[in-house]
């Protein structure tokens, strides 16, 4: 069981939290309009808490669940507050007909984050490439990360555990870029060979 | 049934080859080395012809199944030689540790391909997300494709099937630089989460 704080109340937040909760964690959520923030909570139950904007999460682990457009500057408001922190960013950074990313070469959304954060702050990039409203489906699902520290990486991966993902290690946090880059992949994917938005990358083992 | 050539004599061409045999397309191979085009063509059995390097291939579609860093060069000497026809780029364009790519920001392998080939040939990204070895085993295994000619793309799906293997489109020819990117991920994913080169990517559609 991990102790999670959510910053983002939309759509991702209310999804990973409802397995949050769901698998025993502890959940706080965070945003910047408090009585949304309360109605997720009671809609969550279980205990669900909800926290002030810009003060230190109660969570060991902070799901950064904004927008990449708003991602650092709301780490940079955290600034210290953060300190400590495992921070997972969730976001996906492709623009707006999803064939490029934000980001220039040789660096991701994730390392922007970690630039913004904390040193003491650990950065994972996970959950980008699994679309929000198939979290919520009842499917087994594969969740890819990727980040610098061990340590953190390995609270992660449990934490993914606890929600009924599987959890891929994919290397060190210079491999977010890909990881966003399959954002683009998917809604292409979508938009074409699979003609529907409710798929999900799997990484297939040997039988 | 398609008629296919391939240059380039490696593992890749050797187990797409041996697959295509099997689901009744017709082959041609073709190398700097006669005498090791011969010897595959031999292994392969079926009808399989060899064809001099450098001159216009008897395949519809050319598979160009050499390493990235000899691509753009062997398209360039082909010249007209591949006019019109469907060339599908199979590449890999990862640096030495595969954390990222050889091509710069903007491009990838395949449109670099594209814009040495004649402009009446069509580019297909394919197959580069598959590890060859994996393409020899008996596995349900996804291909995922880009291009931006409809009618090559239709003859590639229909070529992937024949395979045996379920052909997914991705969008336009711009996508090949995320496919060229799941390159260095299923490295990452090979050396860390999956722990073994035996993994495949594929795409879970819903129940």
């Amino acid at each position: 069981m991990s102790s999670i704080s959510f910053i983002g109340l939309g759509g991702m937040a209310h999804a990973i939290a409802a397995r949050a909760v769901a698998g025993g964690n502890s959940v706080e959520l965070i945003g910047r309009d408090p009585a949304k923030a309360k109605g997720l909570a009671a809609e969550l139950g279980a205990g669900a808490t909800t926290g002030t904007f810009g003060t230190v999460p109660v969570g060991d682990i902070v799901v950064l669940a904004v927008p990449y457009t708003s991602a650092v500057p709301v780490v940079a408001r955290y600034g210290d507050a953060l300190a400590g922190k495992v921070i997972i960013d969730i976001s996906n950074t492709f623009n707006a007909d999803a064939t490029g990313l934000l980001t220039p070469e040789g660096t991701s959304g994730a390392q922007e984050i970690a630039k913004a954060a904390p040193t003491s702050a650990y950065v994972v990039k996970a959950f980008n490439t699994v679309f929000g409203h198939v979290l919520v489906q009842e499917r087994p699902l594969d969740v890819f990360f990727a980040g610098d520290d061990a340590g953190a990486k390995a609270s992660v991966s449990v934490f993914i555990e606890s929600l009924g993902l599987r959890p891929l290690d994919v290397g060190g946090l210079e491999m977010a870029r890909w990881l966003e880059g399959v954002g683009p992949l998917l809604m292409g994917l979508a938009r074409h060979g699979a003609g529907t938005f409710d798929v999900a990358l799997g990484v297939d083992f040997p039988a």
